[in-house]
């Protein structure tokens, strides 16, 4: 049998678009490969925001359009800085065996790796001014430096990716491609080319998204009565941030630096997600560190479970075309994290643990169980 | 000055309505005492749910109807099984130098205080049948020795006054009348007099219930939206109970004999209240303990939290008439419990952390501040 050589992306496809769907022709049709990996974020997106659909919907839409393989990126990876993001999906995507990571970028020109160097210089302990988030002042380091400019979510994202090769010592190539528009934090939608969160906007306002997404998308979102938002789970975060003492909230996933009382306060006082959030935000912490901080709250998510998390990973096979299977075949016997198909009770309460209660809280949402005994997504490959 | 003399009533006033200004009337007139004073139960009734009206609501309808002082009965106290729910109640009104206190039976006639001295003799340990509830092998063991069958609900808490007063050897007159009509289990309205369920049951339903209520219930009961309940609360239950670890759910309040096991499993399986009481349900247990359980649960009260709550009991008012506050005047030297009219920070963190939190919880049916820095509810006598 001919060997299989498979392309790695890293996705949120939140939700999947066709953008998405530009971005995975284009990564096969340059690197050649037989098989199209991704690797997905669960039910909860890098920012902390629960995703407009749920991973099972949003990977039966990849798999539908092209891509052979999805992973889920566990939540204690997806719900994540950049450089913690990038690392956990490359970690998957080494063991996954790819041999090419290709994603967009705004300057794929750049020589990262030159950048990847220069922040290694850094001394971490230098960003603690704490009137400027920590993402601001390494900017600001890393241009006086070397004259980039870090800014673009999608470089920060290519960084990021070499920074974790470089840090893991992994083998892949990895390719940015240019984006082919910047339409990032364009909120509008023109033509067939949307972001993500233009489509979420109009989903939201309910204007017309069809010429932006693909069949299996349109079909899903079409069906959806309210778009996922974390007003709906306020309710539990405050009541959690409440009842808890500080001191056991301080034992929270990313909580410090006594923010846990700034929260309490704010909960107390807000009955309203925004009023919360517009009362803890200061410039010290940015929208997203502090929508995660909440996601880890309410999931009661602590420091010493992620450790344990993160030490123990795991791929969480979502689905699979024919090809995909031929593939997970062909590494079945080589790779190095335990392969996880189906989740039974001991996983569940297990290694898995975090992510079947980020699924239950997601039940906000959709009444679907969202992994016990769920078995992956299959698909006749398109040929 | 003259001494004024004070009667007690118990109450929850869920909400206040004709029969309960039937029981203040005939209380105050077969006393002769210048004050009616009333404990009443805070936003969460004995079983657990929560009210109908906030408590302010329900104190000021209260006080438009006779009552002189409005003393709420803590959620510890209040949120119990009848026992405990009498000995709190007593409690205070002992602290309130009370000189009688009048409450309705469907048996004022039988000797409450032989059924007390014949229950001295049982043993506890003999109830621990797990097909049975507590209640219901107590109720059988009293009906074999004394041939009185303790089943009616107002019978079952005069008998657990007059324990509550044997035990902790209170000086004052109980005195019970007979109950108008065997009204609490009717689910009808008919006529001017209808059960505080019956009442609740039509406002959910949209029937009329101005014959019944006063002017001031009437009103408030007009401006609701939504009758409170636990399918409201359960989100925030669920995702307590399934992102807890067991170990740590065994430490809430009442919760034993493995039955953390039990709500987690039923938690993670059902997406409605309803279903999870279904599931939760055993011949042990009534729906008033799991209701008041999952109160516990909700808002993450420890079995420690409650031991030392009761340890420092105080008398929060709600609010007073002209009488209530000369009666406050001349009772303030003399009483033995801190006297509370305004919850500023230091007892919202201390001892009134656990009613603060149940007024935080009660949010999710009203925007109003519940505790902080509210006033007592003030109003002129009707002569």
């Amino acid at each position: 049998m001919t060997k299989l050589h498979a392309v790695g992306l890293v996705t949120e496809y939140n939700p999947f678009h066709n953008g998405h769907l530009y971005h995975l022709t284009t990564a096969k049709r340059q690197t050649g490969a037989d098989v199209v990996v991704a690797v997905m974020s669960g039910n909860f997106t890098q920012r902390g925001e629960p995703t407009i659909l749920d991973k099972w919907t949003r990977a039966q839409a990849a798999l539908a359009n092209g891509v052979d393989l999805v992973v889920e990126l566990p939540v204690f990876h997806a719900v994540q800085p950049a450089h913690r993001f990038a690392a956990g999906a490359l970690q998957l995507l080494d063991a996954l065996q790819v041999e090419q990571i290709v994603f967009g970028a705004e300057h794929p020109e750049w020589d990262f790796d030159q950048l990847v160097a220069a922040e290694a210089q850094f001394d971490p302990q230098e960003f603690h001014d704490y009137h400027a988030t920590y993402a601001s002042q390494f900017n600001a380091q890393l241009a006086a430096q070397t004259g980039y400019s870090l800014t673009d979510p999608n470089d920060i994202l290519a960084f990021s990716y070499y920074k974790a090769r470089h840090e893991a010592g992994y083998q892949f190539d990895l390719q940015p491609m240019q984006r082919i528009a910047n339409y990032y934090h364009q909120q509008t939608i023109t033509g067939t080319i949307a972001s993500a969160s233009a489509i979420r906007q109009a989903v939201q306002t309910k204007q017309a998204i069809d010429d932006t997404v693909p069949e299996a998308t349109a079909a899903a979102l079409a069906q959806l009565i309210n778009v996922p938002d974390w007003d709906t789970l306020y309710p539990i975060l405050r009541n959690q941030l409440i009842q808890t003492p500080v001191q056991q909230l301080a034992q929270y996933y990313q909580m410090g630096e006594g923010i846990e009382y700034r929260m309490q306060a704010a909960a107390e006082r807000s009955l309203t997600f925004a009023d919360f959030i517009k009362q803890v935000k200061t410039k010290r912490y940015t929208y997203a560190y502090l929508t995660r901080l909440c996601l880890y709250v309410t999931l009661g998510i602590t420091k010493s479970e992620v450790a344990n998390a993160v030490a123990n990973p795991y791929l969480h096979v979502l689905g699979f075309s024919d090809q995909g299977q031929a593939y997970l075949s062909q590494i079945k016997k080589t790779v190095t994290l335990p392969l996880i198909v189906k989740v039974d009770q001991d996983l569940k309460a297990g290694m898995l643990k975090l992510d079947y209660r980020a699924g239950k809280l997601y039940q906000m949402f959709t009444p679907v169980e969202q992994d016990l005994k769920h078995a992956p997504i299959r698909r006749l490959s398109r040929k």
